[in-house]
Protein backbone atom coordinates (compact mmCIF):
# COMPACT_ATOMS: atom_id res chain seq x y z
CA UNK A 1 0.00 0.00 0.00
CA UNK A 2 1.27 3.56 -0.72
CA UNK A 3 2.38 5.58 1.87
CA UNK A 4 0.17 8.62 2.31
CA UNK A 5 1.44 12.22 4.34
CA UNK A 6 -1.16 14.61 5.35
CA UNK A 7 0.71 17.85 5.97
CA UNK A 8 -0.18 22.12 5.80
CA UNK A 9 2.02 24.82 3.93
CA UNK A 10 4.51 26.92 5.97
CA UNK A 11 4.28 24.13 8.79
CA UNK A 12 8.06 23.63 9.35
CA UNK A 13 7.32 20.40 11.22
CA UNK A 14 5.48 19.17 7.78
CA UNK A 15 8.14 20.60 5.66
CA UNK A 16 10.42 18.03 7.24
CA UNK A 17 8.38 14.78 6.52
CA UNK A 18 8.43 16.19 3.10
CA UNK A 19 11.74 16.66 2.70
CA UNK A 20 12.78 12.72 4.29
CA UNK A 21 10.47 11.61 1.97
CA UNK A 22 11.60 13.28 -1.36
CA UNK A 23 15.56 12.56 0.28
CA UNK A 24 14.83 9.00 -0.09
CA UNK A 25 12.56 8.79 -3.36
CA UNK A 26 9.97 7.43 -1.65
CA UNK A 27 6.65 7.17 -3.31
CA UNK A 28 3.74 8.37 -1.52
CA UNK A 29 0.25 10.31 -1.85
CA UNK A 30 0.47 13.72 -0.90
CA UNK A 31 -2.48 15.59 1.14
CA UNK A 32 -2.38 19.06 1.86
CA UNK A 33 -4.24 19.89 4.53
CA UNK A 34 -6.21 23.56 4.70
CA UNK A 35 -5.42 25.05 7.63
CA UNK A 36 -7.75 27.90 6.72
CA UNK A 37 -10.47 25.42 6.24
CA UNK A 38 -9.80 24.00 9.99
CA UNK A 39 -9.09 20.35 7.91
CA UNK A 40 -6.42 19.48 10.58
CA UNK A 41 -9.28 19.56 12.81
CA UNK A 42 -11.80 17.17 10.72
CA UNK A 43 -12.88 13.80 12.15
CA UNK A 44 -10.55 12.01 10.22
CA UNK A 45 -7.76 14.20 11.09
CA UNK A 46 -8.48 13.67 14.76
CA UNK A 47 -8.81 9.78 14.68
CA UNK A 48 -5.05 9.59 13.07
CA UNK A 49 -3.80 12.06 15.32
CA UNK A 50 -5.62 13.24 18.06
CA UNK A 51 -3.95 16.02 18.76
CA UNK A 52 -5.19 17.44 15.53
CA UNK A 53 -1.64 18.54 14.08
CA UNK A 54 0.15 17.72 11.32
CA UNK A 55 2.52 16.03 9.53
CA UNK A 56 0.60 12.58 9.84
CA UNK A 57 2.03 9.63 7.86
CA UNK A 58 0.33 6.75 7.54
CA UNK A 59 1.76 3.57 5.96
CA UNK A 60 -0.40 0.55 5.38
CA UNK A 61 -2.08 0.57 8.71
CA UNK A 62 0.26 1.84 10.44
CA UNK A 63 -0.30 6.03 11.41
CA UNK A 64 2.61 8.03 12.45
CA UNK A 65 2.69 11.74 13.76
CA UNK A 66 5.13 14.17 15.32
CA UNK A 67 7.74 15.21 12.59
CA UNK A 68 10.89 13.42 14.35
CA UNK A 69 9.06 10.63 14.56
CA UNK A 70 7.98 10.48 10.93
CA UNK A 71 11.93 10.41 10.13
CA UNK A 72 12.97 7.89 12.36
CA UNK A 73 10.28 5.27 11.21
CA UNK A 74 11.14 6.20 7.62
CA UNK A 75 14.33 5.61 7.56
CA UNK A 76 14.60 2.60 9.76
CA UNK A 77 11.65 1.18 7.21
CA UNK A 78 13.47 2.15 4.52
CA UNK A 79 17.27 2.19 5.35
CA UNK A 80 18.07 3.17 1.48
CA UNK A 81 19.88 6.86 1.61
CA UNK A 82 20.28 6.97 5.27
CA UNK A 83 19.32 9.79 7.57
CA UNK A 84 20.40 9.16 10.62
CA UNK A 85 23.86 8.17 9.70
CA UNK A 86 25.60 5.05 8.97
CA UNK A 87 27.36 3.67 12.32
CA UNK A 88 26.43 4.53 15.96
CA UNK A 89 28.67 7.59 16.22
CA UNK A 90 27.17 9.62 13.48
CA UNK A 91 23.69 8.86 14.65
CA UNK A 92 24.66 10.22 18.36
CA UNK A 93 25.88 13.15 16.40
CA UNK A 94 23.20 13.51 14.72
CA UNK A 95 20.68 13.04 17.41
CA UNK A 96 23.05 15.47 19.21
CA UNK A 97 22.77 18.32 16.85
CA UNK A 98 18.95 18.35 16.37
CA UNK A 99 18.37 18.11 20.13
CA UNK A 100 20.85 21.07 20.47
CA UNK A 101 18.25 23.02 17.73
CA UNK A 102 15.17 21.93 19.78
CA UNK A 103 16.47 22.76 22.98
CA UNK A 104 18.44 25.92 22.41
CA UNK A 105 17.30 27.48 19.31
CA UNK A 106 13.89 26.95 17.98
CA UNK A 107 11.88 28.14 20.99
CA UNK A 108 13.45 31.63 20.02
CA UNK A 109 13.13 31.37 16.43
CA UNK A 110 9.19 30.84 16.93
CA UNK A 111 9.45 33.63 19.77
CA UNK A 112 10.40 36.24 16.93
CA UNK A 113 8.53 34.47 13.85
CA UNK A 114 4.90 35.01 16.79
CA UNK A 115 6.33 38.29 17.66
CA UNK A 116 6.64 39.85 13.71
CA UNK A 117 3.69 38.11 12.36
CA UNK A 118 0.69 38.22 15.06
CA UNK A 119 1.85 39.77 18.62
CA UNK A 120 3.62 43.03 17.46
CA UNK A 121 7.16 43.60 17.70
CA UNK A 122 6.65 46.70 19.95
CA UNK A 123 6.21 46.48 23.75
CA UNK A 124 8.20 42.88 23.54
CA UNK A 125 11.44 44.67 22.74
CA UNK A 126 13.45 43.41 24.92
CA UNK A 127 12.23 39.98 24.72
CA UNK A 128 12.67 39.63 20.94
CA UNK A 129 16.28 41.49 21.35
CA UNK A 130 17.32 38.46 23.60
CA UNK A 131 15.79 35.95 21.03
CA UNK A 132 17.81 37.47 18.22
CA UNK A 133 20.62 37.54 20.25
CA UNK A 134 20.45 33.65 20.89
CA UNK A 135 19.48 32.70 17.66
CA UNK A 136 22.47 34.74 16.06
CA UNK A 137 24.77 33.20 18.31
CA UNK A 138 23.23 29.92 17.53
CA UNK A 139 23.56 30.10 13.62
CA UNK A 140 27.14 31.21 14.25
CA UNK A 141 27.82 27.02 15.64
CA UNK A 142 25.59 26.07 12.50
CA UNK A 143 27.62 28.13 10.32
CA UNK A 144 31.45 26.78 12.04
CA UNK A 145 30.28 23.45 11.37
CA UNK A 146 29.09 24.62 7.85
CA UNK A 147 32.45 26.00 7.02
CA UNK A 148 34.08 22.49 7.92
CA UNK A 149 31.57 20.14 6.32
CA UNK A 150 28.69 20.23 2.99
CA UNK A 151 26.31 19.23 5.79
CA UNK A 152 25.26 20.11 9.31
CA UNK A 153 26.67 16.95 10.10
CA UNK A 154 29.43 15.29 7.77
CA UNK A 155 29.66 15.25 4.15
CA UNK A 156 25.63 13.51 3.72
CA UNK A 157 22.76 15.05 3.98
CA UNK A 158 20.92 13.65 7.25
CA UNK A 159 17.89 14.44 9.74
CA UNK A 160 19.52 17.22 10.96
CA UNK A 161 19.55 19.13 7.87
CA UNK A 162 16.02 18.47 7.42
CA UNK A 163 15.31 19.30 11.05
CA UNK A 164 17.06 22.89 10.95
CA UNK A 165 16.30 23.74 7.44
CA UNK A 166 12.65 24.66 7.54
CA UNK A 167 12.90 26.25 10.71
CA UNK A 168 15.32 28.73 9.28
CA UNK A 169 13.62 28.98 6.20
CA UNK A 170 10.45 30.54 8.22
CA UNK A 171 12.20 32.50 10.40
CA UNK A 172 13.96 34.52 7.05
CA UNK A 173 10.78 34.89 5.57
CA UNK A 174 9.53 35.99 8.40
CA UNK A 175 12.09 38.92 8.94
CA UNK A 176 11.18 39.70 5.05
CA UNK A 177 7.72 41.55 6.73
CA UNK A 178 8.21 45.04 6.85
CA UNK A 179 7.68 44.82 10.78
CA UNK A 180 10.78 43.22 10.87
CA UNK A 181 12.69 45.60 9.20
CA UNK A 182 14.89 46.66 12.77
CA UNK A 183 15.04 43.28 13.34
CA UNK A 184 16.64 41.91 10.19
CA UNK A 185 19.76 43.45 10.41
CA UNK A 186 21.27 41.12 12.71
CA UNK A 187 21.18 38.39 10.51
CA UNK A 188 20.43 39.65 7.28
CA UNK A 189 21.84 39.43 4.53
CA UNK A 190 22.34 36.01 4.81
CA UNK A 191 25.10 35.34 1.90
CA UNK A 192 27.28 37.92 3.94
CA UNK A 193 26.45 37.50 7.61
CA UNK A 194 26.57 33.62 7.39
CA UNK A 195 28.09 32.54 4.10
CA UNK A 196 27.87 28.85 4.82
CA UNK A 197 24.15 29.00 5.96
CA UNK A 198 23.35 30.46 2.67
CA UNK A 199 25.46 27.92 0.53
CA UNK A 200 24.25 24.84 2.66
CA UNK A 201 20.51 26.61 1.83
CA UNK A 202 21.37 26.48 -2.48
CA UNK A 203 22.90 22.93 -1.94
CA UNK A 204 19.31 21.68 0.20
CA UNK A 205 17.28 23.59 -2.87
CA UNK A 206 19.11 21.58 -5.30
CA UNK A 207 17.92 18.50 -3.78
CA UNK A 208 15.88 16.33 -6.51
CA UNK A 209 12.06 16.84 -5.38
CA UNK A 210 12.87 19.81 -3.31
CA UNK A 211 9.86 21.91 -5.70
CA UNK A 212 7.71 19.71 -4.25
CA UNK A 213 8.34 20.41 -0.61
CA UNK A 214 8.42 24.32 -0.82
CA UNK A 215 5.44 25.57 0.80
CA UNK A 216 2.63 26.05 -2.21
CA UNK A 217 1.42 29.67 -0.83
CA UNK A 218 4.77 30.87 -0.20
CA UNK A 219 4.54 30.89 -4.35
CA UNK A 220 1.48 33.26 -4.60
CA UNK B 1 37.87 1.10 26.32
CA UNK B 2 35.29 1.61 28.97
CA UNK B 3 32.56 4.14 28.74
CA UNK B 4 32.15 6.77 30.66
CA UNK B 5 29.52 9.07 32.10
CA UNK B 6 29.64 12.02 33.36
CA UNK B 7 26.28 13.08 35.34
CA UNK B 8 24.70 14.94 37.96
CA UNK B 9 22.59 14.00 40.61
CA UNK B 10 19.00 15.54 40.28
CA UNK B 11 19.01 16.29 36.65
CA UNK B 12 16.03 14.52 35.23
CA UNK B 13 18.61 14.49 31.95
CA UNK B 14 20.91 12.79 33.51
CA UNK B 15 18.87 10.11 34.91
CA UNK B 16 17.62 9.35 31.67
CA UNK B 17 21.34 8.26 30.67
CA UNK B 18 22.16 6.16 33.77
CA UNK B 19 19.04 4.06 33.16
CA UNK B 20 19.85 3.52 29.59
CA UNK B 21 23.13 2.18 31.05
CA UNK B 22 21.88 -0.20 33.58
CA UNK B 23 19.04 -1.42 31.43
CA UNK B 24 21.72 -2.19 28.76
CA UNK B 25 23.61 -3.66 31.37
CA UNK B 26 26.64 -2.29 30.29
CA UNK B 27 29.62 -1.44 32.59
CA UNK B 28 30.67 2.08 32.45
CA UNK B 29 32.74 4.36 34.78
CA UNK B 30 30.36 6.36 36.72
CA UNK B 31 31.44 10.23 37.30
CA UNK B 32 29.26 12.04 39.31
CA UNK B 33 29.75 15.63 38.83
CA UNK B 34 29.21 18.31 41.58
CA UNK B 35 26.55 21.03 40.37
CA UNK B 36 27.25 22.70 43.83
CA UNK B 37 31.34 23.14 42.93
CA UNK B 38 30.52 24.31 38.93
CA UNK B 39 32.35 21.08 37.93
CA UNK B 40 29.74 20.89 34.85
CA UNK B 41 31.93 24.05 33.68
CA UNK B 42 35.73 22.70 34.40
CA UNK B 43 37.38 23.46 31.12
CA UNK B 44 37.73 19.47 31.09
CA UNK B 45 34.20 19.13 30.60
CA UNK B 46 33.61 22.09 28.15
CA UNK B 47 35.91 20.68 26.12
CA UNK B 48 33.92 17.75 25.59
CA UNK B 49 30.48 19.92 25.71
CA UNK B 50 31.08 23.48 25.38
CA UNK B 51 27.51 24.13 26.62
CA UNK B 52 28.86 22.89 29.94
CA UNK B 53 25.92 20.36 30.58
CA UNK B 54 25.84 16.71 31.73
CA UNK B 55 25.19 14.19 30.68
CA UNK B 56 27.77 13.90 28.75
CA UNK B 57 29.04 10.39 27.84
CA UNK B 58 32.60 8.80 26.51
CA UNK B 59 33.06 5.84 24.46
CA UNK B 60 36.82 5.53 23.26
CA UNK B 61 37.14 8.49 21.95
CA UNK B 62 33.64 9.79 20.80
CA UNK B 63 32.05 12.27 23.19
CA UNK B 64 28.39 12.25 22.90
CA UNK B 65 26.09 14.72 24.60
CA UNK B 66 22.26 15.76 24.65
CA UNK B 67 20.20 12.52 26.99
CA UNK B 68 18.73 11.46 23.60
CA UNK B 69 21.56 11.35 21.37
CA UNK B 70 23.65 9.08 24.14
CA UNK B 71 20.21 7.43 24.32
CA UNK B 72 20.06 6.84 20.52
CA UNK B 73 24.21 6.33 20.61
CA UNK B 74 23.84 3.64 22.83
CA UNK B 75 21.30 1.86 21.28
CA UNK B 76 22.71 1.28 17.93
CA UNK B 77 26.39 1.05 19.19
CA UNK B 78 25.16 -1.87 21.61
CA UNK B 79 21.92 -3.46 20.12
CA UNK B 80 21.30 -6.36 23.04
CA UNK B 81 17.74 -5.17 24.99
CA UNK B 82 16.85 -2.42 22.37
CA UNK B 83 15.31 0.73 23.34
CA UNK B 84 13.98 1.92 20.25
CA UNK B 85 12.15 -1.49 19.56
CA UNK B 86 12.39 -4.43 17.26
CA UNK B 87 10.85 -3.24 13.92
CA UNK B 88 10.20 0.43 12.30
CA UNK B 89 6.77 1.00 13.81
CA UNK B 90 7.50 0.59 17.55
CA UNK B 91 10.52 2.36 16.83
CA UNK B 92 7.96 5.37 15.38
CA UNK B 93 5.61 4.91 18.23
CA UNK B 94 8.47 5.30 20.87
CA UNK B 95 9.79 8.40 19.33
CA UNK B 96 6.40 9.49 18.71
CA UNK B 97 5.70 9.04 22.29
CA UNK B 98 8.34 10.84 23.57
CA UNK B 99 8.23 13.95 21.08
CA UNK B 100 4.85 14.01 22.54
CA UNK B 101 6.30 14.38 26.16
CA UNK B 102 8.98 16.79 24.94
CA UNK B 103 6.92 19.17 22.82
CA UNK B 104 3.66 19.05 24.92
CA UNK B 105 4.27 18.54 29.26
CA UNK B 106 7.96 19.30 29.63
CA UNK B 107 7.97 22.76 29.53
CA UNK B 108 4.97 23.00 31.48
CA UNK B 109 6.61 20.56 34.54
CA UNK B 110 10.01 22.42 34.53
CA UNK B 111 7.73 25.36 34.98
CA UNK B 112 6.25 24.09 37.84
CA UNK B 113 9.55 23.02 39.27
CA UNK B 114 10.84 26.41 38.99
CA UNK B 115 8.32 27.87 40.49
CA UNK B 116 7.89 25.58 43.51
CA UNK B 117 11.91 25.58 44.10
CA UNK B 118 13.13 28.95 43.05
CA UNK B 119 10.58 31.89 41.67
CA UNK B 120 7.79 30.81 44.21
CA UNK B 121 4.41 30.07 43.56
CA UNK B 122 2.50 33.38 44.31
CA UNK B 123 2.53 36.40 41.77
CA UNK B 124 2.59 33.10 38.94
CA UNK B 125 -0.67 31.62 39.93
CA UNK B 126 -2.78 31.78 36.14
CA UNK B 127 0.38 30.62 34.71
CA UNK B 128 0.99 27.66 37.53
CA UNK B 129 -2.45 26.61 37.51
CA UNK B 130 -2.21 26.63 33.65
CA UNK B 131 0.82 24.69 33.31
CA UNK B 132 -0.80 21.97 36.07
CA UNK B 133 -4.29 21.50 34.43
CA UNK B 134 -2.05 20.52 31.18
CA UNK B 135 0.15 17.96 33.21
CA UNK B 136 -2.86 16.76 34.84
CA UNK B 137 -4.07 15.98 31.40
CA UNK B 138 -1.03 15.09 29.96
CA UNK B 139 -0.96 12.48 32.99
CA UNK B 140 -4.21 11.19 31.80
CA UNK B 141 -3.37 10.18 28.35
CA UNK B 142 0.08 8.62 29.73
CA UNK B 143 -2.23 6.50 32.18
CA UNK B 144 -4.59 5.91 29.53
CA UNK B 145 -1.59 4.27 27.83
CA UNK B 146 -0.40 1.97 31.03
CA UNK B 147 -3.85 0.84 31.18
CA UNK B 148 -3.46 -1.12 28.25
CA UNK B 149 0.24 -1.86 28.36
CA UNK B 150 3.01 -2.92 31.07
CA UNK B 151 5.36 0.18 29.82
CA UNK B 152 4.53 3.37 28.23
CA UNK B 153 4.90 1.83 24.39
CA UNK B 154 4.13 -1.81 24.61
CA UNK B 155 5.22 -4.87 26.64
CA UNK B 156 8.89 -4.03 27.08
CA UNK B 157 10.87 -1.06 28.57
CA UNK B 158 11.89 1.55 25.86
CA UNK B 159 13.19 5.05 25.41
CA UNK B 160 9.85 6.54 26.34
CA UNK B 161 9.84 4.88 29.75
CA UNK B 162 13.43 6.50 30.73
CA UNK B 163 12.60 9.73 28.91
CA UNK B 164 9.49 10.38 30.82
CA UNK B 165 9.83 9.07 34.46
CA UNK B 166 12.97 11.04 35.55
CA UNK B 167 10.65 14.24 34.68
CA UNK B 168 7.52 12.53 36.61
CA UNK B 169 9.55 11.76 39.69
CA UNK B 170 11.46 15.38 39.20
CA UNK B 171 7.94 16.86 39.48
CA UNK B 172 6.79 14.82 42.56
CA UNK B 173 9.86 15.51 44.31
CA UNK B 174 8.87 18.99 43.93
CA UNK B 175 5.39 18.84 45.24
CA UNK B 176 6.25 17.15 48.23
CA UNK B 177 7.45 21.04 49.31
CA UNK B 178 5.48 23.00 51.52
CA UNK B 179 5.33 25.93 49.48
CA UNK B 180 3.71 23.08 46.39
CA UNK B 181 0.75 22.13 49.19
CA UNK B 182 -2.31 23.77 47.73
CA UNK B 183 -0.47 22.74 44.48
CA UNK B 184 -0.34 18.68 44.83
CA UNK B 185 -3.84 18.06 44.99
CA UNK B 186 -4.84 18.48 41.52
CA UNK B 187 -1.98 15.61 41.22
CA UNK B 188 -1.60 13.17 44.32
CA UNK B 189 -2.01 11.24 45.79
CA UNK B 190 -0.72 9.28 42.57
CA UNK B 191 -1.92 5.75 43.75
CA UNK B 192 -5.60 7.25 43.78
CA UNK B 193 -5.56 9.19 40.80
CA UNK B 194 -2.90 7.95 38.59
CA UNK B 195 -2.38 3.77 39.92
CA UNK B 196 -1.14 2.88 36.38
CA UNK B 197 1.29 6.31 36.33
CA UNK B 198 2.09 4.50 40.12
CA UNK B 199 2.01 0.50 39.59
CA UNK B 200 4.59 1.71 36.41
CA UNK B 201 7.03 3.70 38.55
CA UNK B 202 7.17 0.72 40.78
CA UNK B 203 8.13 -1.52 37.95
CA UNK B 204 10.78 0.52 36.67
CA UNK B 205 12.30 1.09 40.39
CA UNK B 206 12.25 -2.74 40.40
CA UNK B 207 14.59 -3.01 37.20
CA UNK B 208 17.96 -3.93 37.96
CA UNK B 209 20.87 -1.29 38.61
CA UNK B 210 17.86 1.31 39.65
CA UNK B 211 19.68 2.13 42.67
CA UNK B 212 22.04 3.02 40.93
CA UNK B 213 20.67 5.49 38.97
CA UNK B 214 18.81 7.77 42.18
CA UNK B 215 19.34 10.77 42.50
CA UNK B 216 22.09 9.91 45.42
CA UNK B 217 21.30 13.70 47.27
CA UNK B 218 17.52 12.64 47.28
CA UNK B 219 18.73 10.16 49.91
CA UNK B 220 20.22 13.05 51.92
Amino acid sequence: MALELWWGSGSPYSWRALLALEYKQLPYESHLVQFANQEHKSPQMLQMNPRGRVPVLKDGDYVCFESLAIVQYLDRKYPERPLFGHNAEETGTIVRVISEYQSYVEDHIKKIIYAVLFQGVEGHQDEITRAIHIVATEAKTIENRLSQSSWVVGEEFSAADLVIYPGIQTLLRALERREAQELRGRLLPLEEKYPGLAAWSKRIEALPGYARTYPPHWRE
